[in-house]
């Protein structure tokens, strides 16, 4: 056990979480795959080089199965689809099912149309999912069918709290439990859970929604971190998430320093996502296993 | 009367334009449904949560009114423009007119292809826009059907002067009067008028022409700006054309103390956005009603 | 000759490379049409501007001969292509064929997929190209039609090393003299090469490789060198190959001293961009006539 093996573990990792998942995405340097939307794919291509990863976007329906069969790992978005890039995600979700390889998706904007709604229902249908990223409302959209998401942010009447974290949690564990998918829900406080454990999450702040990108980026790095981390999915989810808050705080920090705004803090979010190290983890993680 | 009722209200700053017209936005926070190009697509939703307003970029033709629907306003940005998103603006903008949304037209690169100045004609035949903003030779191209547009730059020869601020201002006027739309002409001097009144606007510098995307995010800004203040479109286009110029000149100064190059330029001018407020404008805003 | 003429050119630029090569671009300010990908289109056009050119993008197939008509060069970007696209690219290439301007190809991920590799070889016997720009392994795909591709990265077996300098000199020769092309192989070192001569550069660092669009931004760059420097394509292509990699090196120093990471590093990388000049890259350049 962890723990039992490194002296310097803090209290606050629960010693369930394997050190260095971080350092073995730069190791392997995983190609991840990413059929994505155009408003915050260059963030995630760069976030992904950022963790150490290779990423590679290609949405031609004649090319998907021949790009995934070269990556390990798949991440699918469905931010500004149409029906081009829905045939490309079904066929790339099939033959990355068929290889092995994990497959994320983030139903971004699941309930603000009708399109989106169905697409994820029929992603979700056609493909096997390893994880499921999305806000409060999204994930309540996929596991009631209930569409309340205002647009492509969570509704307030959705937002996880103190308060309703038990609840939340159960809904993840169900949910997981039917699609078989890790389902990690994210905002002021992060799930992240499989049909029977789930790890919450307190890294972050509320400057990472006043930019574009967050949760598509995140997407990506769990991508990346499940690539490099096979055996622990659900350990690489949450510490995925978990780090993406820490470089938000060390982010925080910096711009606080250089009077920055909003686009500074992009830069240094990815900045810090190009340093960080399981050093820098153990530091700040405020994760619980519950 | 705002002189009367404020006691540091500059001269500078005409008393028609209410105060608060950012900070209404930050309060209200709109959903902005923007159809625009995949160039400058990231900028315009970061400037977007930058000034206090919520991006929704989707341009599928089986989505679009459904997003519509659950926003406050609605930019169409001619930039990329292709067969599969031309049928969506169409569909998007009528459905935004029955709803009353405001409705922004970025006419990028009209003049410059048969295709973008048809496709110019076609949408202004088929919904009516609250707001049109271009470059000079892009409202010319629009006002006269004459093509004169070198790519997506402003032909010299269209350049506001002050030798032609009067013609131009006339012309804006008719083109106004013509389409029911306030025109929005920016350049190194701005013009933002409607049938009957006109404002001149000298903020901003050349800078703001050594990047991509400057015009494109001052369309989506001015989308938050009518969002949120639907009473006064005239000046919400106005103040939003101001301080668009403000945060130019506050990044240029930024830039200067930190001898920095077009790319922290942009930087600093989202920075700028996300911080700016009544206060700031009112010492800054050049703006005159002619 | 160059070096009887100018006192301070320095030993290590060759005499046959011409000075001014990049105040041609900021004189000029050439229109530079790109088809290009969307992960890296927004990093093409600010790097063009930041190099002194006017970027337009447009891959529309009903009005690419019209863009390329009132352009100076052409590139053409396969990342992200697609059946659409595809056909703008072959008719927009002719256009620019027959109107002489210089037309530059990118072949990202040609080996990736078969899709990928028969879209280049279909653009090679469609297209007259006067440079070809890609790693190792995208240009050895072309040669030899061999398909080692990782992805949109070069294969380390296709690296050019100080051992296989003169080998794949000789295949970038033999490769100019088969399609007419100039040919710029860039990695770790740089040859670019007609059919008769070769330039070996030595500017750059992997600090470049751990970001997206360095390879699709350099592209873009020589086309900018090729359009303001019609008479001296080999070498306005082998200057923009060192310009990139010296903004590399002074981007580098900058990030070590603001302790910056990965995303700070591409914005020192466009700022310096933005400010060479003939002065600094013959202070700099490492190129050598082989």
């Amino acid at each position: 056990m962890r723990k039992d093996l490194v002296k310097n573990v803090p209290e606050n990792v629960p010693e369930n979480i394997p050190e260095n998942m971080i350092e073995n995405v730069r190791e392997k340097s995983p190609y991840i795959h990413c059929i994505t939307n155009y408003v915050t794919v260059n963030d995630c291509a760069n976030i992904l080089l950022a963790c150490g990863a290779s990423p590679i976007m290609a949405d031609d329906v004649n090319e998907v199965e021949d790009i995934t069969s070269i990556c390990n790992a798949l991440v699918i978005n469905t931010g500004t689809l149409n029906e081009r890039t829905i045939s490309s995600m079904i066929k790339a979700g099939q033959k990355a099912n068929a290889l092995k390889h994990p497959i994320i998706l983030d139903p971004v904007g699941a309930g603000a149309s009708k399109l989106r709604t169905e697409t994820v229902e029929r992603l979700l249908r056609e493909i096997k999912f390893d994880v499921i990223r999305g806000n409060a409302s999204e994930i309540k959209c996929i596991s009631k069918g209930v569409a309340s998401t205002k647009g492509v942010d969570a509704d307030q009447a959705d937002y996880i709290t103190e308060d309703n974290i038990a609840s939340t949690v159960a809904a993840a564990k169900a949910l997981s439990e039917r699609t078989g998918a890790i389902i990690a829900i994210t905002g002021a406080i992060d799930i992240v859970a499989d049909a029977s454990r789930a790890y919450v999450i307190r890294n972050g702040n509320t400057m990472m929604s006043r930019i574009t990108g967050t949760g598509c980026m995140l997407t990506a790095v769990i991508g990346a971190m499940c690539a490099a981390n096979l055996e622990n999915l659900l350990e690489a989810t949450a510490t995925g998430v978990s780090m993406m808050g820490i470089c938000g705080e060390i982010a925080l920090q910096k711009l606080q320093e250089t009077d920055g705004g909003t686009a500074s803090f992009r830069i240094h979010l990815i900045d810090h996502m190009s340093k960080i190290n399981t050093a820098t983890m153990n530091k700040f993680m405020k994760i619980e296993l519950v």
